[in-house]
């Protein structure tokens, strides 16, 4: 058992997901090779390296064929992988083809390497991250559907407040995971950028090996070009060594989608809890079991979802910094963003795939919301009550008997309806019937229909294209 | 003097500026009475409010008739300011027309109007700062054109790397400030939406008011369509007290436009430093004066913007991670936004307005440039040299050798040429001629012009369209 | 009403609280002054500055006799505040006596007054802080010692658990009051130093001043020695000017109080619930009101308190990550934690402030804990049967059996003990008896009692010292 | 190769460190398995496991004899590892002694064992950390002896200000280090407790095993002292699921150490810089290199520490903000700690690693310093010059003639002292002698030597005790 596997035990959240494959230290350093392929063939289609030295290239580029350990270890003497996976990968090349070997890495510096690797990977897992979305999003948008007319206590500020519906509750939790894999489709579709800079980010090296004589406007346009085409990724506007857009843009877009699916975990919780018991998590044999107590079966999904929500926005908040990175190219900063940014990729992607399994098994107790919206007697109908009264008492008077009122009905524990009927103030003003008409909780809404209609019919982003990120580990 | 100013003393990134004003405790109070105000006309303009009583609440809605700090003490026994400020709103009107005190916030809840006061604070921030940004980027523009042919080395973790321009490295300023800008006006257009959710998000007090028989789906989109009108404000799919992707969108252009100035800033630092001296902040009498070294004069704009960037993004982290609010309201989650929020939004303002001044009056230095590219004996053209030798040696070959040439011009202090004419293997392959040519920096700039050109001719996104946020505190 | 009110209208948490009052703009100045003043002194019981000088300067270092605006307005033209108040402060001392406006910030630089009133600012609002917390930790005391048998379910995972009491439970929450309260006093005592360094930290100034025979080593200790008498603050070992551990020490001791008092709120929000409703926040006319539901009594003291809990650990995390200041003083880093220090001790103060209030009057409901227990039919013992029955089935079987059993129990609504005495395989193991008492909590909380007894016996840790940090607006 | 392996690609600050193994997955199962042992011998110690089964635990407990990968995905089923490592645990020692095997994890509860496998983690690691911290330190030390007359510019925002000394600066280094020592030492003695509360913290587990007639204060104390006396760590005063002030006393000084070796790489970038040059990185042969620059040294070392003290505050942050943790145990704060925790401690032991080597083999250049110092023609002097004229002709004035006098030195690039000579207003007051002699820097380095002396003296912590964290796999 080598010292530096990561097995997952400390992040469960993520263990065994497929995104937590698809951004490991093996698929970053596929991605890098990814890039240095997709390099010497972007230049074999300007012309500045031959095709076969290219293709030679491709086929060289392969993980396996590279001590990952090793990589990882030289990368100490130089701050970062890509100088030794430069010599491991030309040597690799050369016992294939010398004359091949010379064209790797050509005019190329190892920002430019680890960045479009980054955004390789980046665009691999969002593609995961964002079907996991829409799956979730479907599920909470069948919940919301059957659960329309569902009525259950809204809750504010802990305590019950109007009544709502777990309808409502459902499109809510939808609108927010839409929100999410629109942000996040933004950033695939055309936020993650080729990095094609050179040294200091004028591309000399590379316009040194395009010949002395060449154009570097045309250059510019087509090596760039080309290397967007050959990745699938987009190509920027100016290199970005020094100027982050991308990598701030990913972090706020994960962070968010935290956020989405770390709303719906706190809801679970709550409404999981013990004397609410109106959700329950999907049961599945030996789920939620604790070592300790056999009648519990934990929320876990919704734990561990909340997992990656507290630790997210953190390692946002690190990436988003890294942005004020001094000179063509920071030391320091750059350096920080490459474990935060896999952190939060798969924390993510762990929380959107657990997601899927929560929204899609959750099951809904509608007789157990019926029994806790009826056990404080109708006081979460007070405010309807004072606004039939507002108009015929005064609003203010109106309020401040209903607060007199309702602390009766909650000291005593007499129903609500009782204790306004005995009260003086209200003596031909409003009648039992009336007030136990209008303390009926299905009577008192609003909009919650019409919202959830209305949110439903809230079309879905389309499903994310096929294409940027797609390994090219095999000849063009 | 009383207790409670906060006169930017701690914080002079942002003292004196019209953010500053734009979103201080009384422009905040003003901001929640304008959202009283405008749903009063939102009511009526729906019939549920008479003419007259909006009217009069419009009348009353000004802050300079409420007593600020008692309803900041109030706020402690609610934990919100808005209960009191209806009460003393009510009291206002009810001088005038006690028929009208009954309409004041009529079926809504305090989360209604101040998170609607918040997004008309927004509104009103993002508009100075967004015209900052473009001031800023307008200067940045001249700098970069200006300056398209001005030589100075690049600098790559902390060392001379290969040559650049100065224009190249303004116009990646620049092309930061517009990421930021494009950012926060898709915030400004369309994500700053009015909050209409009554007591638990279901809009039920709103609807009581507008009678049992009115049709929940009319009164949802009409009433929602005429807040949004009045307060020039966008109309959500969803009530929004617990899914908080307005303040998280916002958030994150925040702390993105800081990150861009701080970059800007983290630049100017370097390049001001005693030996380096290739930049200037604006000379102006007094400015950057030290209170005990008299020669000094410091890079005070920087300084300043770099301190609001040092902390936007954990005030953007801590508002991101609220999004995991739990129930239709939360005890907490919301009550934190509120500071950080400002504190992000003054903190960016006050960056921009201090970034106008500094790109529109940053002295700059070719010569110093010019002198401190020659101060290294030609060593950042290397990567040239071993690109030119490459095809003829062999790259690695090529690469070793400028490698240990480097390294005795270094210690030796030579001139590179000197050093390589010498050496033996380079006989023949490299006269000293050729070495001169190839290590002078103008030769070497890779595709800056392209770049710079490139980058000059993305347009900026379009000016700040009027309306949003327009205080409403007269009549309609 | 000045644009630069900050009357807490977006932080109520702290608004009118004492500690407010302390770290206000005002306050600071204050403070500020009060450094000056004192290095006056300090520097007159050493000989280098005239008695009567220092006098002087001690009677016009008064907050109200200087323009807080301008001062802050002043302060974007250098950075800091300190080169316009040191110009005012000479003002209003040279009206008095001209000869004594030479000795004004003698030697001295901005960062040595500012860090002083920094410190002097923090030694102010500590006390404040520790008389609260111990305030809190007494009345938790009291509630453990009360409640030492009072039986209710704990809860993990959201879920019931085992048996636990308030009292254990009210006993963790003093214990981390008191964790917070010793980390407090431990920077208190010792850990916030004046600040001696002059212009860069070699305190040369003072020493040119104090003539060049003066020996440096004795000039250092005397002069160290005297500033810290006069302020009551530490003497350091360096000038830490970029060597800021104090202000690392109190952002995480100040963190930790809110992380302490935040676990305590989140308790008080759960058990608040309205289904389980075992505790409630005092009851206070007006307290908790919701501007649109009459009923409702919200926990706005817990809610106050998670507020800032949630703001302080990023506030904190800004100033740590201020720890890698470059250079003898750095170009924003210092600037940037000005602000968050004294909204961290601001947060940390309300917060405190209001867990007074909210410890001495809670509310406990051992009846509805009862209740709540009861309401499961005893699953929340399984634990307890399964450990009985281990040494006779194995423990393998038993807690297959056991989960079992409460599945069953769960759906039907059937008393475990029931349930478990119908089931073959515990015939003859289990009777129903024997059942029935291995389910009953109060047979089953383990060492509460005695956890109780041990926690109330460790000692709060000594109340805080008077001396540090009291004003010398005085003359000495 | 497995897609879980974590090589340090992206963290290379930590690839192939000590402290990296030490806190890697498979020592953190080491840990947790370490724990259960203890616990069984704890109870064998105290009568209420037979020795023979704590002996057979003991054996079994090897992470080798369990599959980490397969306890991983478990860990999904359940939120944490702990329920499937009691599971393979149990099989492991049953395959030996189906006796012993029932005496597993025998009244104790998941977060028992992760929590104490956690702290023995953590011991081991602080080890590790303090151990390079203390050698960092001696380094330090011998740079600020060596150079404790090395003369160089000391600088602020970004500019010369006053002389200082190198030795001052190493010195200032070091006090930064031994503050971190000092403050991880203080959670190393005594900071790090055994978690010990059963199910809900109240030890009924446990209890119930040691038979129902056992005394509960006595077990708690005997099974405790045991417990710690086999794991090496700390006896808690009360169970601490829910009160989490080691985690977050951990998080802070683990904080305080990035931000302290930060500080010293901030300096080394700046000092590095090709412009100053005043300091070197140890230059080992291929140590530096760029991928595409012959002629870079990268000042990789500061480089990589600078990459860990911007990661480590937020992870810091992330585990404060999880002391608000709900309830007995939290459904989600605990489960987000863990991977923070290990992240921080391999990000502060790479970062300490790192720094041995820098402090060590920094090369310190005192004539490109004297070079620098000189470059400005005594600028950085006129606060020496000011002093001298303040008591001839007013502070005021003083200051105003130098820092005009200063703009026309900069301005003509002529030396200070001939500007001031040539000054009317100075005339009879200043001659060109005495300005020389005044802008001599070695005359105006003020305590500097005093304050090396001094910190110099100040005593280094004492060195770590062996002890805590001393696996405990073999038998006792």
């Amino acid at each position: 058992m080598p010292a530096y596997l990561d097995a997952g035990l400390l992040s469960p959240v993520r263990a065994g997901t497929d995104v937590e494959a698809a951004v490991g230290d093996g698929a970053w350093l596929q991605a890098m090779l990814d890039a240095e392929a997709a390099l010497a063939r972007a230049q074999a289609a300007c012309g500045t390296v031959p095709a076969a030295a290219a293709k030679a290239i491709t086929a060289a580029a392969r993980a396996d064929l590279l001590d990952l350990r090793q990589l990882a270890l030289a990368a100490r003497e130089t701050a970062n992988p890509v100088v030794g996976l430069v010599k491991a990968l030309t040597a690799v090349v050369a016992q294939r083809s010398p004359q091949a070997a010379e064209y790797v890495h050509r005019g190329s510096t190892s920002q430019d390497v680890l960045d479009t690797g980054a955004m390789l990977v980046a665009a691999r897992a969002l593609r995961l991250i964002l079907a996991d979305l829409h799956a979730t999003a479907d599920a909470l948008k069948d919940l919301a559907a059957e659960h329309r007319g569902t009525v259950m206590a809204g809750r504010t500020l802990a305590l019950h407040a109007v009544p709502t519906t777990f309808g409502l509750k459902a499109a809510g939790w939808r609108q927010l995971v839409l929100d999410a894999a629109g942000r996040l489709q933004r950033v695939a579709d055309g936020g993650l950028p080729v990095a094609l800079g050179g040294a200091a980010g004028t591309l000399a090296g590379y316009l040194q090996y395009a010949g002395e004589g060449a154009d570097p406007a045309t250059v510019l346009e087509e090596l760039g070009a080309a290397f967007a085409a050959e990745t699938g990724l987009a190509a920027p506007v100016l290199p970005w060594h020094a100027l982050r857009t991308p990598v701030a843009d990913l972090a706020a877009a994960l962070a968010h989608t935290t956020g989405a699916l770390g709303k719906i975990a706190a809801d679970v919780l709550v409404l999981t809890r013990t004397e609410i018991g109106e959700v329950g998590e999907p049961a599945i044999a030996g789920r939620g079991a604790s070592s300790a107590m056999p009648h519990k079966q934990n929320p876990v999904l919704a734990t561990l979802i909340r997992s990656a929500a507290l630790q997210v926005p953190a390692l946002a908040g690190v990436l988003t910094q890294l942005m004020t990175a001094e000179d063509e190219r920071s030391a320091g900063m750059w350096h920080a963003e490459w474990q935060p940014l896999r952190e939060a990729l798969r924390l993510t992607g762990g929380a959107a795939h657990t997601a899927v399994e929560l929204a899609g098994g959750l099951t809904v107790r509608p007789q157990r919301m019926r029994a806790n919206l009826a056990a404080t007697g109708g006081q979460l109908l007070t405010e309807r009550i004072s606004a039939h009264l507002a108009p015929r008492i005064g609003k203010t008077a109106a309020k401040d008997l209903l607060t007199q009122a309702s602390l009766v009905a909650a000291t005593t524990g007499r129903p609500l309806a009782d204790v306004l009927a005995e009260l003086p103030q209200l003596a031909g003003i409003l009648t039992r019937a009336e007030a136990t008409r209008l303390l009926d909780a299905d009577g008192y809404l609003g909009a919650a229909h019409a919202l959830v209609d209305r949110a439903l019919h809230t079309p879905s982003p389309p499903a994310p294209r096929n294409g940027p990120g797609t390994p090219h580990t095999q000849d063009p």
